[in-house]
């Protein structure tokens, strides 16, 4: 079993990877919860009928009780009235402070639950059991919580640290392929950030199969650079807006298709190649970057171009309202293997892309 | 000007008391928060029609922009409808994370916005400027947010400092009668938990006319215990519990009445000389002190003693569901000025009540 800690002041948690952890939850939760009674255990309608029953099943032989709380799959899921729905259902289950909630799930149910948790009697304990690729290496992992607004999406939330993040490999064997490239999108951000050999370890195991046969290492590698990133910013005030590259330019995209016609992964994808290339005519990036990445991308079907109007990526960086004028920071590449935050004037990106 | 600083870790906040500062909001804030553009103001329609114009000009007066946002008075309005509304009213305000929400009411509106201002954006700050008494000695002061669920009272919320707690004593001249007993209810019991002298202090000034003729000394001395206990005990796990003297059984009142025959601070006079009377069979308690403390709630017009059935007190402290052959800490006076937390089995309290 691989082992990360994440050190925060006053809390340290740990997150635990390995093949059939779903059925230690049990556990490995008694451990981190040593005085907890009761789990909410909140799943949805794709992951619950397939890994529910494992997971309340090794809680209760724990001596946990336990209540499966199964939403309707999909990111309309994550608003207000789920959030208020799942605070009665804890409280109907009688939880206390002393209790805890889990989220078994992708990142719609980990975001939603966490939120709950962070909330719910003012903060009871929360563990996160991603089941995703995009969950495990991204959002089970530093805390951010919340649902979307009509405004837009994550507005409300928290950030509540899980006690525990339990993530079993095996849990991906029932992705989709696009839902698995859908997070590799995340997997080979972090080789663009901060680790130029990582890339270089995916570029060389370009496809689904054999990511799989390391997939151990591939999310410890990911989770290592988050924890660390995330023990220097918890609050996202600095250095954790290095995690957003691609993600402004992927924001312009994900309104091109109305939040529909392309995933966050696709997105997040086209608005890396799109930055590295927009780095490089500012000078900041090498040459090669881009086409490095838009080649690796590509062997997981992902898209490296989106069409966008100017009024899109307008929205996207915040010139349509109240921003004119205003600066950005945008995060581009120095390499493969290290960004860097680039204050530039809002308009000037604009008429560069 | 009298002034206290809660100093917490990381965190610090002054709590200013004086006539007039309602005028001097914007002054205020500006020096509290250096970075905010826009203010999100929040109060109810009691308050809204009688002070938010003045707070609203003396904000814009120091450069923020500032958007009121009126609710309809009463405790309903503290419901997860009005959270997401205000959401919503924030973002379409423009709101960012460097802005800030006001809350500019009672215990209701600080609640309320002050949840709200914890979950916007993951955070946003926060200033109390509270306008009743029971506001300005309690609720205002501490960082408890929350709302009410269908399942009872302030049961989703957060720990959240305010960034500034503004306290003018003039707003109290437009409460009620009523209105201003119910937070001296509250008063009185900082004087019952910790602080003799302040009882006796009261005691001497038995009506509302002579406590207003002294009113910035009773706000500070009742801010400056709670501060105390606050800063020893943030998260409600200790020493806090020592506020709830009387609350317990509060409680059992409030449900007999429905949460509408009695206020809060009606049910708390009456479960303050009833916990008193209890620690006095229990050998706890001086013979005195239930008589002194009933004798000058009833100076202000709050109930010494309310009706209640066996099972109303069962539901009360808990033992109605799984809570059988458990302990419940019960918080008793040695003397006046003396509170201490006591462990009694909850089939034993219900006996002698």
């Amino acid at each position: 079993m691989k082992t990360l800690t994440v050190a925060l002041p006053g809390r340290e948690y740990d997150i635990l990877i390995e093949n059939g952890l779903l059925s230690q939850a049990g556990r490995r939760c008694r451990a981190a919860l040593p005085r907890a009674g009761r789990v909410a255990l909140v799943t949805d309608s794709n992951v619950g009928p397939l890994y529910a029953r494992l997971v309340r099943e090794s809680l209760e032989g724990a001596g946990f009780a336990v209540e499966v709380i199964q939403l309707r799959a999909g990111e309309q899921t994550k608003c207000a009235q789920s959030l208020s729905g799942l605070w009665e259902r804890f409280m109907a289950f009688g939880l206390t402070r002393t209790d805890a909630v889990a989220a078994l799930g992708g990142g719609v149910i980990g975001d939603l639950a966490g939120f709950a948790a962070a909330t719910a009697l003012r903060g009871v304990d929360f563990v996160q059991i991603p089941t995703t690729l995009l969950a495990q290496v991204d959002s089970s992992v530093g805390g951010k919580v919340a649902i979307d607004l009509q405004a837009g999406k994550n507005l409300a939330g928290a950030f509540w640290q899980p006690k525990l993040v339990l993530m079993d490999p095996q849990a991906l064997t029932t992705l989709s392929d696009a839902t698995f490239s859908d997070g590799m999108a995340e997997v080979i951000k972090y080789g663009c950030i901060w680790d130029g050999e990582f890339f270089s370890f995916l570029e060389q195991r370009p496809c689904r199969e054999r990511i799989m046969g390391e997939i151990e290492h591939v999310l410890y590698t990911c989770c290592d650079i988050k924890r660390q990133v995330v023990m220097e910013d918890e609050r996202d005030t600095g250095i954790r807006m290095l995690l957003n590259f691609g993600h402004t330019l992927g924001h312009a995209y994900e309104l091109a298709g109305h939040y529909e016609r392309w995933t966050h992964g696709q997105a997040v994808a086209a608005g890396m190649v799109r930055a590295a290339r927009l780095g490089h005519t500012l000078g900041v990036t090498d040459a090669q970057a881009a086409g490095r990445i838009a080649a690796l991308l590509e062997q997981f079907g992902l898209p490296v171009e989106i069409p966008c109007t100017p009024e899109q990526y307008a929205a996207a960086i915040g010139l349509d309202k109240k921003g004119a004028g205003e600066d950005i920071s945008l995060i581009l590449l120095e390499r493969l293997g290290r960004a860097v935050p680039k204050k530039l004037a809002k308009a000037e990106v604009l008429k560069l892309l």
